[in-house]
């Protein structure tokens, strides 16, 4: 499906002129005469991207755009104002309300289409995150502080340090960032840590001709830059080199000598939204981890422990070690449940976690599994140093009593059932197999009076 | 922290020239003099890149790519060959064993630097989306079939017919993908469906000098072909136009006149890269999801449940309308439990879950928040229709007796407590007060004998 472009001018030529042309790029064009078309056409049809004349006869260009941006059902469609005339003071107007960008006419034809390219594609990405990120928002973990940039990091990228102090004296006064000036060399240095720059403000001839556009690609090709806000000022802009820069990726580009106001709310923007994109990231990032973590413990939960124990039996595999599985469960849990409450017997869940967790090694795997069960895998572990571990866990759940919520206080003691399997065998038995000795050796612990470490006898 | 690239090359002056180039371009430059060196630094330091020559005095340069290629060490490593010949088998091997380029000395350097910039860019996207499905990965729900790439389809974008029926022609015998041949406006609106094109190869000058980058940047644009795989073909590939094709995104650049046998064999391996990628990314889709489901009952669990009750609150403001929001608890299910054991409790819970769902509207929202505790609620919902939909949602629990996996059945019943909203009083209290409401109005139903709606009474 092509993207369908809403055009809102009050001059017929004008919009037939623009619908043949993005119908040329194939867009799909969609068309309104005044300020109020524009409205109902964008909350009707959604439009991927809206064309918006500053002067119509109903309402003006800008509130027509404050209106856009204050309706959830529009507010994120991106919007291009187009002007007669370079007025900054309404440029600045349009920015401030939202406005992704601003044309005078007569508009190059080229550099528009780069420009519709550019922020359809910056479009989509965010898009593709929210969609993800559509259950998360659900799940209250972005909250979006629309309308409020916290302070960030930007970077002044020119060759000549004269130059360079010059844009930063001139934006300071607009700006509540930490504003460097790099050369390209320290651009390229600083790309990690704290202090990495959310936005890179480049000087298009960086080096010589092109070469802002050389570093954009590269500070693109590095983890911590990847996501950073990037402008491109251009002395002399032709608009071929602005399409250029669009069409590379940049956020922004624009001629060197635009008024530091303005460019400083262009800044303000990008950063919201890059700021915006790195919490939906991050969420996506806590979301997935929400997706194998049992929120009581905080261990692994067992739809996450299965497939990582099959992990572990291939590395074992392959590097011919060995590797131990036990199997955990919480003795005589249903009378603590009926004397101290689920309150009591979550406490105790709890507390008995994080004491097994707190006595094995990162790499090894602790999950719960069940109700009161517990699965803990140990790579290349052998059967005597499995069976000291085991001990000890059993020791550390019997040593101390657990502190209730309710004051009171309880010991407990566990079961653990333990398997080992040498490298060479561990081709031959797969990793269910392997927890079932576990918890038939878990089931003789139980039988023999608990609070004990019983071992599989086919291991030893 | 800047990328490094390990160079592999036995002659000394060839290392020293390279490492200062890439040290210009701030990477951290490695070196090695042969393909034992190579092998051990790039399991040691596990570089960004590798520069691997094809001439080595210990080991042949193709062989110890198979090698990297099958250490899960390094077998993600990017690495390009460089020879000092073209020789079109050996190239043909090169890329057989995974090789991401060949670069035939001598080697243009802005050509050389774009192309690691891109390799270093496709491949820092995948790792971010391979991060986070690290755990996924673990979860046994990314199966990376490497070797093997499903059929895919293929488009070749060309002005001229007769040129994509002979290039469709050369490949076809390489190839059993789908082959379309397409125009420019064809290939923009072939963008959705499931016939979308896996990997675009389009003229370089399609339409005019530089139209083919113009359409990648369209494609790239466009939610459904983001991610497709992109081979520019140049009648008279200049390194600098190869070198902006890279910048701008292509996966892959070259001149028209190569092997249809090596171009295959570039398909293939892009079709590959594009299709563990799309896994990778729906992944992350299942990841998320899980973190929103209960696992038993299928239904969204409380994590979910909670947040989103208020957005549908904030709706209910927002448009005026009311909503209704119910808990439905079980009645005695600690004797099911008690009697029929816990894999009977778990079939009355996904059997009840299984008739509530069943009973409402998709935009009902269903959740089990609680061991038998389910919540319920109804947007755009008044009192008279909210207590009849509860009226039958306890008679679909009743009227059935549930089968139990043992073969032996049973009738359960529910109580409901009912809370209803008016829009304009919604603003007045928070979703958890709602909830609250709901809860007491479930204990009268449960204290009047089970089985039974309550409403809450204050909002009568």
């Amino acid at each position: 499906m092509a993207g369908t472009i809403l055009i809102v001018d009050d001059v017929a030529t004008n919009r037939i002129v623009l619908k043949v042309k993005l119908g040329a790029a194939c867009y799909q064009p969609l068309m309104a005469a005044d300020g109020a078309g524009c409205l109902r056409l964008a909350r009707e049809a959604r439009p991927d991207l809206i064309l918006l004349d500053v002067a119509l006869p109903d309402i003006p260009g800008v509130e027509v755009l404050q209106r856009l941006r204050s309706d959830p059902l529009t507010r994120d469609i991106p919007v291009v104002m187009v002007a007669g005339t370079a007025d900054p003071a309404l440029r600045r107007a349009a920015l401030l309300a939202g406005a992704d960008d601003y044309f005078v006419k007569p508009v190059d034809d080229a550099l528009l289409m780069a420009r519709l390219r550019n922020l359809r594609r910056t479009h989509e990405a965010l898009a593709e995150l929210g969609q993800r990120g559509d259950t998360l928002q659900a799940l209250g973990l972005a909250e979006d502080q629309a309308g409020f940039a916290r302070p960030g990091t930007i970077a002044l990228v020119c060759d000549r340090p004269e130059e360079a102090l010059r844009w930063r004296r001139d934006m300071a006064p607009h700006l509540s960032d930490q504003l460097l000036t790099l050369h390209r060399e320290e651009a390229l240095a600083q790309t990690s840590g704290p202090d990495c720059p959310d936005i890179f403000v480049i000087d298009g001839d960086l080096g010589g001709r092109g070469g802002g556009l050389r570093l954009m690609s590269e500070l693109r090709s590095r983890s911590a830059t990847r996501h950073a806000g990037i402008v491109l000022l251009h002395p002399d802009a032709r608009a071929d080199d602005l399409a250029m820069a669009y069409d590379m990726g940049a956020n922004e580009a624009m001629e060197t000598g635009h008024p530091a106001a303005e460019l400083a709310l262009r800044l303000r923007a990008l950063l919201r939204r890059k700021h915006a994109a790195d919490r939906l990231r991050a969420t996506v990032q806590d979301g997935l981890r929400l997706a194998v973590i049992d929120p009581l413990t905080g261990l692994y939960n067992r739809r996450y422990a299965l497939p990582r124990l099959a992990t572990i039996a291939d590395r074992a595999q392959m590097l011919g070690t060995c590797f131990a599985v036990m199997v955990i469960d919480l003795d005589r849990f249903k009378a603590v449940n009926d004397c101290f409450g689920h309150a009591g017997g979550d406490s105790v869940l709890a507390e008995v976690a994080h004491r097994l967790a707190e006595n094995l090694r990162a790499s090894d795997l602790v999950a719960r599994i069940g109700g009161e069960e517990f699965l803990v895998a140990l790579p290349d572990t052998g059967l005597p140093e499995a069976q000291q571990i085991a001990e000890r866990l059993c020791r550390m759940v019997q040593e101390a009593p657990i502190a209730l919520p309710d004051g009171r206080s309880l010991s407990v003691t566990v079961s653990i059932g333990l398997a080992v399997a040498a490298g060479s065998k561990v081709a031959t038995q797969d990793v269910a197999h392997m927890v079932d000795r576990a918890d038939r050796a878990l089931l003789d612990a139980k039988a023999q009076g608990r609070n004990q470490v019983m071992l599989d006898a086919s291991a030893a």
